[in-house]
């Protein structure tokens, strides 16, 4: 079993209230791949240029990342992003997008990468979503990612894209975006209905929920009295959910299995918003994230009462 | 066993995007009577003015609630707002206030609503819910709603106010607003240092929040597909929490009860906004009470997996 990732790798540049930080590693498939780690192997396509170096092919391969589908392309400059959040740390303002080798990315699985039995479609151009989709067909789930940019600019390929898809991640605003439904459970039923069997709806400091089948989730964001850097929540969110997923190689990807996953996304996108990019997920252990897992339930568990509602009239 | 609930009794002109509805029967305390009136005794302390005629009385007064501490001023008119949704129905947009008889509001309370075992002083001036909060010393839970116009131009009564409750419920803005703090958790242990040992934050359509002594606690909003007019959402859902709280009896504020009792107030809220003002409420029923709690554990449990996080590294 394994996941095999596609999604951006990149040197992120960023500002928050508490602090800047230059050229830290990021990019939606770096935090996914290293999130996923703590629960299966990862095989990462994506594309770097020669700024990238061994060292930062190492804090991959030292999380036991498989990077024989990173291309590293001579004389070309990584992906570069440059991010500001203000005080509320919602919302992130895009200072400089520089795609580099990014722009020119057309990814041709290996055998490997191929054969992996999840795959995540990280939010990159909606037609390469669906061209690795194809290249890997025997996955026993499909999930994907966009962002507000592909839905304005490519919805089209955009639905075609997500037709071929079991799991659909985007935050709230973008599922009202793309299904032009402001009533989020009526968003949630038509982007289901174009195929995905899940809908996962990230909403930031509120946490996450999940249409499904037969069920609707929700689950608390974990109630940190110190948000260093939001980055990365999404992907390693995303992470924690596919990497945990497919070590369960549950093929009918029942609801408990989800939920399950979904508690695991919100554990490691609580760990990741710590510090800046992934430094908190390379210093991360395993009991930390049970103890999480287990802080979750508590948070969202209660007894009924021994007496139920008086009927007074 | 009673609850008394002091604050506005009044007639709402609405608009949503499913209609407009003129001078339905609202105010705080109005939906937080009706909604508390399924788990225990209410006694409403308001003042209305000679337009509030025996059909509002009456659909109050069917609902066993106790009119004797509602004032009825002749020659006056009762408080009258107007607002409107837009679509994504999360804020009012107050297009008419007139206080009227509610501007001369200074609540002398009988002896039945001083001896309540529960008090809630719904959102009016800090300085009467301070009065109100003295002449009601038994109780042995109080709690206080406001609002930004309060934090901000009587931030200081407010805060003398809030130093006489045990409970505290405000949307989260309000929260960030009165203690100066964007960090949810951090500004939640702020306002339970100036006295209250429960803070509940209402979070619209994300739900709400509990910070205790012990503990936190999240639920969710229940997913409904169509909200008709999410007036007075706050007050069903305190009214569920104080009515049930009452109910039991638990002087010592114990984790679970107050987790069921904001479970109780959640559903209470989830009805009062499938119409406008409290018009589903006065059809609900036990059994609906019942099995919309049922729903909520539902969407919030999962079993831990048999498997643990797999330790690939």
């Amino acid at each position: 079993m394994a996941v095999t990732v596609v999604g951006s790798v990149a040197f992120d540049s960023l500002e928050t209230p508490f602090g800047k930080r230059e050229r830290v590693l990021g990019g939606a498939a770096t935090h996914f791949s290293i999130a996923a780690s703590f629960f299966t192997d990862v095989n990462l396509v994506g594309v770097v240029g020669e700024d990238f170096g061994d060292d930062q092919v190492a804090v991959l391969t030292d999380r036991g990342v498989n990077v024989d589908d990173l291309e590293r392309v001579p004389g070309s400059c990584s992906f570069h992003w440059s991010g500001r959040y203000e005080d509320d740390m919602t919302v992130a303002h895009t200072l400089d997008t520089q795609l580099n080798v990014f722009a020119e990315f057309d990814p041709q699985l290996s055998e490997n990468a191929r054969s992996a039995s999840v795959l995540f479609l990280a939010n990159i151009l909606p037609e390469l979503q669906q061209r690795v989709r194809e290249q890997c067909r025997d996955a026993f789930c499909a999930g994907l990612d966009s962002m507000n940019y592909w839905i304005g600019s490519a919805r089209e390929a955009l639905v075609a894209a997500i037709r071929g898809v079991d799991v659909v991640t985007l935050n709230d605003a973008e599922v009202r975006m793309l299904t032009q439904e402001p009533n989020l459970a009526r968003a949630a039923r038509k982007l289901r209905e174009l195929g995905p069997r899940v809908v996962l709806v990230k909403q930031g400091p509120y946490g996450a929920c999940m249409f499904t089948d037969s069920s609707f989730f929700s689950i608390p964001a974990y109630p940190l009295e110190t948000v260093l850097d939001p980055t990365g929540a999404g992907d390693a969110f995303a992470g924690g959910f596919f990497g945990f997923l497919d070590s369960t190689n549950d093929r009918d990807l029942s609801d408990n299995t989800l939920r399950c996953a979904s508690v695991y996304g919100s554990v490691l996108a609580s760990y990741i918003v710590e510090d800046f990019g992934s430094g908190r997920l390379l210093e991360l252990t395993h009991d930390e994230i049970s103890s999480r897992f287990d802080d979750f339930k508590e948070m969202m568990s209660f007894d009924s009462p021994a007496l139920r509602a008086r009927q007074v009239v």
